[in-house]
């Protein structure tokens, strides 16, 4: 196994490189996360998004406890080789711990955040 | 001006936040970039893109030397309010220093990242 792609990646000052996970087929920026060298490493070698969780300071397989998991169809990085954007299959169609399909379901509007879009399954059936 | 917007946001031991900018209409990851308060401020003010230049330490109007602003349709605040995405115009259709559409143009392929997307304009005509 070459490992001189892992070297490539600039990573931060804490070993982490922030990572964007895009559905594949909509386009639609689902989260946001960070992984070290060894989430990386795995993700890679096995098809489905593994992040490093900073809070719980331990590897974290998305979609472990929820069943969600991210199929890795495509990953990229960016010209300064410090941020990675995976192209994914969302299973369940939900990425947000919150229920809802997309992290990003705050719109700014006239100087506040609003909830836009809908929870698709209550938190409470997803982790049970 | 209310400032509570502002507030909300979850700044990083930096002051800072991700911001991910994206093409609004053909949904296209075209670069990331940082925020700190007073350039989300500006940016929500001006509707240009107004980011936190890390290396230079200052305001970077997007476009400033290159003319490639990023006029700002949309802005979102994810579920933890630590990472902001931007739907943007992209005048010029290129977002990145190299003169690529987007700065996202290396793809992993068998252990290497690969340049996949081609050179619009010669960064030397671009900042001449």
């Amino acid at each position: 196994m070459s490992t001189s792609w892992l070297n490539e990646v600039k990573w931060d000052e804490h070993g982490l490189v922030p990572v964007i996970a895009q559905d594949a087929a909509s386009g639609e920026v689902l989260m946001f996360a960070w992984m070290n060298r060894d989430a990386l490493e795995r993700t890679a070698q096995g098809g489905e998004a593994i992040y490093w969780s900073r809070s719980r300071r331990k590897l974290w397989h998305k979609g472990e406890e929820s069943g969600h998991t991210q199929k890795v169809l495509e990953m990229r990085i960016d010209c300064d080789n410090d941020v990675i954007l995976i192209k994914i299959e969302q299973t369940g169609g939900i990425a947000c711990h919150t229920g809802r399909r997309s992290c990003f379901y705050q719109r700014y509007d006239s100087e506040s955040w609003q909830e836009v879009d809908p929870v698709l399954k209550d938190p409470k059936e997803i982790y049970k």
